[in-house]
């Protein structure tokens, strides 16, 4: 990540197929302050003096958060959860869910943590970080959502070497950066199989969002089964509200016994995050808690605003990445990529290398930036090295048109051999 | 921590002595929109366009932090640190600073972490929960920080058991919980000490506001060997302007070398923090950064406006102990307390116990809550059973009146030998 947010600072007029940032069109007009002063108002209008109002949003506040009970509301909306707020922990981002999640769920004996391979690099790197193994369960082919079969064949293999692992960290809507959206099914399947192995899913849900309201797949969380719950659900405001507040959560209604006695798993996440963070922002939460009160007003879901603007940039880079590379005559039987309904991303795989050595070349001569799969990637196979990733949620169309011309040149030099400096 | 709060939740109406929060008058008329827009308005007046003003703040930010040359100015206003924005981490408080400072200094042979007994919880705390051993280094008597021979000697010890230790972390001002500032001299020392052992030395530093300006001690860090730095230094708003902002800072100038090549210990804890939290929220930055202008404008020091405030309720804490206790026919022999010059805390010492099991007790029979010591405390030396710990930050003199005679009453029946019920 720091290579790569080296080169793109380096390269300010290049287009950057890499950030998966929210677009800024959704800033304009946005006044935090005012968000703040909303949440404030309904404070003091269930009851609160202006004092209190003052302190909730000010003071220290609970490691847990302080607008779990608005959360839960917009989790009942959106997924028909039934949570209520001690099932919940507010996070810094989905990020600070992720480590925590990890830190708690592996245990004192850090067995290692499931994952599909590729791999969004937030999981991996905080399990690194941790100093938590990584073991990759085979996906479906084109896929990037692990088989529950291939599921059962790994973890049985990890507990006969003694290493049990207890948790499987998967993104089942357009996965980053595979994205592939689970069926039913294959949802339904993953929660039996983890009911039957013991194990525990991570469920991370950033670009559920950017599908059609009538036409989202159920979460994990909303299939799981509450008398036996598998699924820990990650969820993040940095998509569909402000990256800039940092908020996050996670929900964890499973009830575990720790040394202070029986409680949620959340409350255990919690305990840990003080000794991390203390508690989240309350200003940023404030922000959120703002957000979360005018969607209510306006019967609306998280980013439900937002979802067919990145449905149409996802569209249109795939409308260019057909025109520029599809008809390349020295492109068009070399290159492929996937085609997903939703989220942000899309994977470009070529028959010749496109490692990270060249990005830099790519930004300097071409004039364009993107995210080499090797950052997803778990080992050092080579077909990484001829696959990239493209993000397009941070960008115009315009931008999209530029850079996928721009990024036709540039696999055009990379297919002739790299060789040379570019022919610009 | 868990059960003190749940006890204080339980008795709402009792005089808690036991957080060490800001009093709440320094939230009047405080609006953090406000804050905000004074940000906005310096970065515009400093050539960002009005688009780029919103982008800093609404959205994602680099993981080193967006305000890191307004900290480095006011680090150089405050203690006369030559440090540039490259040197800092803005973090999540001075919790994550600590825990982060913890992860990547502890290092792949995770060495334990030297420390004081008894310890802040939120570092011995943080160091558990990474599964850090913790060793105490020795105290002078009557004093909370570790004594420069005590520290030579530990640490010869446990390179012989073959765990040599990476780090120390202290409290050099008005330690949590023992209340000692260490001397010139003493801080001299122990950067020796440090240097000649190959030791860092994290420096918590979130009391020295409360010094009047000109009767400041040095910080570790304003003593340290820029040639050589063996101090990094920790620091938070929390205490000087808006805990609900969740802004602290690292200072680690430090050179290292890791598998990116040659860094600062700044970048490499700013890379661990892009896998626990991303960044810290660039709207809770915002609102500190306007703090911050605003401070420079008024030429103060963060703080400084409150120093006096908290200076006049720690003596009047000190007065309420000497009349209450000090005049208590069956206390006045049985009963003491240390005398800090600052900070937020007393610890008062019994002949008798006050174990974490009396605050039940305590919150409902007497109506006032105190920290056991047993939170700080490394082992289970009884010592600490007769041990309570009383911070004065949140209280009016008037509620610290009321609370000291409760706990006169407290103390007074525990000193009877804690039998029966309380005789209120």
């Amino acid at each position: 990540m720091d290579f790569l947010n080296e080169v793109t600072s380096r390269y300010p007029e290049a287009v950057s197929f890499a950030p998966g940032r929210p677009h800024e069109q959704f800033f304009e007009g946005v006044d935090p302050g005012r968000l703040i002063r909303r949440y404030q108002d309904h404070l003091r209008a269930t009851g609160a003096t202006p004092r209190e109002a003052q302190r909730r949003v000010l003071q220290y506040g609970a490691a847990a958060g302080i607008i779990n009970d608005l959360l839960a509301r917009a989790l009942g909306r959106e997924q028909g959860l039934e949570v209520i707020g001690e099932d919940l922990v507010v996070t810094v981002g989905a990020q600070e869910g992720i480590f925590l999640s990890l830190l708690v769920l592996s245990g004192p004996e850090r067995g290692p943590v499931l994952v599909t391979d590729p791999c969004y690099v937030g999981a991996s790197g905080a399990a690194r970080l941790l100093g938590l193994d990584l073991v990759a369960v085979a996906a479906h082919e084109g896929a990037s959502a692990p088989r529950a079969d291939a599921l059962r064949e790994v973890v049985a293999g990890l507990r006969r070497d003694g290493r049990p692992p207890r948790v499987l960290y998967t993104i089942p809507d357009f996965a980053n950066p595979g994205g592939y959206t689970m069926t039913v099914g294959e949802r339904r399947e993953l929660i039996a199989a983890a009911g039957e192995l013991g194990l525990l899913i991570i469920e991370d849900s950033p670009y559920v969002f950017t599908a059609p309201r009538d036409e989202r797949v159920p979460t994990l969380k909303a299939l799981d089964d509450p008398a036996d719950p598998r699924v820990i659900h990650i969820g993040t405001f940095a998509k569909t509200g402000l990256p800039g507040a940092r908020v996050g959560y996670v929900v964890a209604d499973q009830r575990v016994t720790g040394p202070a006695g029986e409680s949620t798993l959340a409350a255990q996440i919690a305990t840990a995050k003080s000794m991390v963070t203390l508690n989240t922002s309350p200003i940023g939460q404030a922000v959120v808690g703002g957000l979360l009160l005018e969607l209510e007003e306006q019967d609306r879901l998280p980013g439900e605003d937002r979802g067919a603007f990145y449905r149409a940039s996802l569209a249109h880079l795939l409308s260019a990445l057909d025109a520029q590379l599809g008809q390349h005559p020295r492109l068009r039987d070399r290159v492929r990529w996937n085609r997903p309904d939703g989220g942000f991303f899309v994977v470009v795989t070529c028959d010749f290398p496109v490692p990270e050595e060249l990005l830099e070349v790519s930004g300097r001569d071409f004039g364009v930036l993107w995210t080499p799969m090797s950052h997803f990637s778990l080992d050092d196979d080579p077909t990484v090295r001829r696959r990239l990733r493209l993000a397009c949620s941070y960008l115009s169309e315009q931008q999209i048109d530029i850079g996928v011309e721009r990024l036709a040149r540039f696999l055009a030099w990379a297919a002739a051999g790299a060789q040379g400096t570019a022919d610009v």
